[in-house]
């Protein structure tokens, strides 16, 4: 049978955005490499939309837009869905309607999924429907699937991701000019890397809904947003970032996942020095990158733009060609993967070390009674030196891996002591052997 | 049903090598593990080995050893097949076999898949049964499934991978030390990266196999080995690397896919130089990436080791884990795409970039006469600079992009040119934007 004679593959769009926008662009003007691709037609049958009658630079029949996207989801003849929207409602009632009057779904929405993807992964499976999210994460670089389907006979332990664009920016800004926070998201804000309201990107939210997506992939169990302990990056200052530099590291915020050694999971997101011999360090500008470490693949890592329109449809097109295969075979692919249903520890016995820059007296006694603090706590320390001299005297100090507890206690301790006048830097060194 | 009720999903393996080895220790000793993310019990039916009774590290019942790899396949109960024999035969008759008595194959088989992956495509479409392949290129780096899925959605414009571990091992030792090929082949021969024949890593035939998949993967299109223009490292001298040094370059062994501006292939293994800032430049030793660019996505990049017992492990084990679960849904996974058909070009009409460092009498109208012999065949020359005068005059030329014929027709020119003492060095200049 001609393809064009096949009963075409239904698709419905909720959201018109930058993404939207793109994927009904491609999916329209590109249809016959679509139909050649998926086996059969494909046809655009609707696009909810917020507002009606806006101009979109789209050539689209008008009367595929609505505003109506439940009626949409609901009309029964929908194969795939496909939701751009993005947030919690209406995002959720619409893809669990989808899913329940027998669409496939595919999202990009990582607040949603991080929040509450038990109850749509639930609904996929009673549906027997697809629910893919690739571009949830990291835009178009292809990390999702390679963790659902590529590692699945591997044993991940651990995922550390530059997974945010707007910050790894201003971080690189702030490395490359010597600039402080302030001044770097400025810079980003007026070349479009950072929103008006820069709070999602900049507090460490974005990253810490994709954090949760990666643990709940790479360690087959349920991790939520709430699980994910979150510091962003508005309190890294110029000082830090040459601090870094002086240990031959740089400042990254990342999203980190890491079995420890009792098999529990720690799921966090925090800026850290990374050396800059590590692939992570190189990553430059807004792009992301996802670095794996698994028992049998050893180390992977996945580069790629993080953001923007044509990155994110691409994600969303390769889930849309898989599910419609799949609804024409009457198949549904790999659904969640949950059943290790690990321990998700707090930060606070999470492993790390700490690198901490201490304003003291240049006297004698001083490194004794700060490295006794550090003692008292269990914390060992790696390095220690001497910066300056009289009242600029800084002892910088970088330790080996201890609970997250420990040091932070022991650096509360520090601020206390007698010779000591002040802590003016501690961040977490991650990414080292 | 308790999962140890279930039918144990029967898994056969050929050949036991390094890779075979380390994919029988994990199936064994995490059978509990693959029986969750399956779904049903794995059970190891039979390795077939080329002799019998040879001491292998491997804690797995005796009888389960058969030299008769035919009668392995053809017993009619095994619900996935794993090839990791290499070569052609037995493994294609094998692996044929194998399909027909209604297996689903997860092979390693770059060799086999670029001699004639047509025919195995066509034997797991005629049987309904999945043929995956993650192993075949870049060892443990998740790849084929990006292509062939996460990418589906996109148009690929160009593949550059380092897809060869040891010629990237002495090439990256011939950049840091400055030895040349032989010195730097020896000392990958002493560390374990070359073989004791190293023919086809370093003559490209290794690299040449697995450009003629991703090439077939990226453009829907039928490529094989017979395809992809093939050079090796062997020519590569420690003056070309200090070359490529002076304009800000590295060699690279690449194999390039590309869509040439008429919609055409190119496919090709040749050194190359390339910027120090493109991605694929830091990566050293024997690793492996693949900088895939596309229409919408853009550039991505997949890093990771390229060869190994257990990353190559990793990869099979993932298409275990895929082909298990169709197996058991029963249903198959993605095919063949090949829809494009496209025309494979020679390497004579590839576009490209040539350094070419030319050794000439340091005297008036040298540099009149060599850009001549360039622009007879309508080459652009992008930047010349004269180094050392007399006896040592040389010009260094750096091309704007050319057909390949073009190219090498001037350089065969320059070289009967009566004030050219000869030809130094001729190199490919790739990744340039």
């Amino acid at each position: 049978m001609p393809l064009a004679d096949r009963r075409p593959l239904r698709i419905a769009l909720l959201g018109c955005g930058v993404v939207g926008t793109e994927v009904a662009r491609v999916l329209t003007s590109d249809a016959e490499e679509f139909a050649r691709r998926i086996g059969a037609p494909v046809e655009l049958v609707g696009i909810a939309v917020r507002r009606a009658g806006r101009r979109r630079d789209l050539d689209v029949p008008e009367e595929l837009f609505t505003t109506d996207a439940m009626g949409l989801v609901t009309r029964g003849d929908v194969d795939v869905v496909i939701e751009v929207i993005g947030g919690i409602e209406p995002a959720r009632e619409l893809i669990l309607a989808a899913l329940e009057h027998g669409a496939s779904v595919v999202t990009a929405n990582k607040a949603l999924l991080a929040e509450d993807g038990e109850t749509l992964y639930e609904a996929a499976a009673k549906a027997e429907r697809d629910l893919y999210y690739e571009a949830a994460v990291a835009g178009a670089i292809p990390i999702v699937r390679p963790l659902r389907e590529s590692l699945a006979g591997d044993r991940v332990t651990r995922v550390l991701g530059i997974v945010n664009g707007t910050t790894n920016f201003i971080l690189d800004a702030m490395s490359t000019t010597g600039a402080g926070f302030a001044d770097a998201l400025d810079e980003a804000q007026r070349l479009g890397y950072a929103e008006a309201d820069p709070t999602a990107d900049v507090e460490g939210f974005d990253a810490a809904a994709k954090a949760a997506i990666l643990a709940g992939l790479a360690f087959h169990t349920r991790v939520t947003i709430s699980d994910v302990h979150r510091e962003g990056i508005t309190e890294v200052t110029a000082a830090d970032v040459r601090s870094a530099e002086e240990i031959g590291s740089v400042v990254k915020l990342l999203a980190i996942c890491e079995l420890d050694a009792e098999g529990a999971v720690s799921a966090r997101v925090h800026p850290a020095m990374i050396p800059t011999s590590h692939p992570l360090a190189s990553v430059r500008g807004a792009y992301n990158a996802v670095f794996v470490e698994s028992e049998g693949a050893g180390q992977l890592m996945f580069y790629g733009p993080g953001a923007g329109g044509a990155p994110t449809a691409s994600a969303v097109l390769g889930d849309v060609v898989t599910v419609a295969q799949h609804r024409l075979a009457g198949i549904s692919g790999v659904g969640e993967s949950a059943h290790a249903s690990l321990e998700i520890v707090p930060i606070g016995r999470a492993r790390t070390r700490y690198h901490v820059a201490i304003d003291v007296d240049d006297r004698p006694g001083v490194l004794s009674a700060v490295a006794q603090a550090f003692a008292a706590h269990d914390v060992s320390i790696k390095t220690v030196r001497q910066e300056g001299h009289g009242g600029d005297a800084q002892l910088v100090v970088v330790t080996h891996e201890a609970e997250d507890a420990a040091l932070s206690a022991t650096v509360a301790d520090v601020r206390e002591l007698d010779m000591v006048r002040g802590v003016s830097s501690v961040m977490r060194v991650e990414g080292v052997s």
